[in-house]
């Protein structure tokens, strides 16, 4: 924990580079710090997942984006941060301005050319188990 | 939101035309209303993501299947609609029943002739941070 | 019910056998047993789905880990159970051990050899709605 989950419709990928928004979103989520200035995720944990829908459907399936002149061909990308239980909300709204700022400056132009929706969310897990092993962690701990 | 996720094992592609199942049930989402006969997801936030499973294994993996004369080749299929919290009890159960009709329209051959296990369940989003930007909303808003 | 969903980066596949895996992991689901010697999980409902992401980024993308003399291509594992509500902790407890048994048997050199993250979580779920609709239950009912 933290992972990032990205589920999108493929078509996306035409116009968006997928693989630099997720070392972005990465990138992001090791550089954050809370009020004391402490980083807010270790860095072997952040982890980022984006997965493309073999299948989708959004809204009517293109006939109103047509009427509009374009091509009809909708998208949608939803991201999910699960993490850990118990940041205090500043710092939850604050991570989530901070990745939303970076999946905007990626996905802006294929918002206002195309027809999208982007939808960020961050849930708190509600694990009743919960084990971690890890041969990340160690790599980026402070001697 | 609201969306709908299906995870499915790919093996039910060779009877099922997902992507027709995918339109069919934004087609629904779209319909349904309330008791007010308001419609209850804007158009624009309408969304169906469908995954076929690269790897998986289902109950004892076929033995019993092909005990029974069948292929043992089993299948599952589930469906996650995540949506915003505050709906009336009456409206989920509502969503849920129209959805599950199209689902078992779909699939009810299959599960007759196959053994197949289909889940449907609606989640009510408990996210702490919620950003959407869309430029699908504004095809569908009336003037 | 139960589900098991595994995302996991692609890069493990090239060490693990990730179909095996879920062999394992669902026959580990259909033996356990609770306090009363009863099967905790009903045979035809157990389900595990892996997909291996199409792009990701973990931890800061390499370098910490070139710098080790590793190949620096972390991976991450992550396995999600969704189970129904309320059963025992002590049985959620004993789930979660026997599953992460059989993860750590499958991953444990990998661990040890690159730099990898592994997270097993049980959540029960809260869904507002259920519908199950199966083929496979009848196979194995006791007469």
């Amino acid at each position: 924990m933290p992972h990032l989950v990205i589920l999108y419709t493929a078509n996306i990928e035409a116009q968006v580079d997928v693989a630099a928004l997720c070392r972005e979103l990465a990138d992001t989520m090791v550089s954050i710090k809370d009020e004391q200035a402490k980083q807010v995720f270790p860095t072997g944990g952040v982890r980022v997942l984006a997965y493309p829908a073999k299948y989708h459907a959004v809204a009517d399936g293109g006939a109103a984006g047509k009427a509009a002149g374009c091509s009809g061909d909708y998208g949608f990308v939803y991201l999910n941060l699960r993490m850990a239980r118990g940041r205090g909300d500043s710092v939850k709204q604050h991570i989530g301005k901070a990745l939303e700022n970076v999946v905007m400056e990626h996905l802006r132009t294929l918002l206002e050319r195309e027809h999208i929706g982007i939808t960020l969310q961050i849930d708190e897990g509600q694990e009743v188990f919960d084990a971690k092993n890890s041969s990340l962690h160690p790599l980026f701990r402070k001697n």
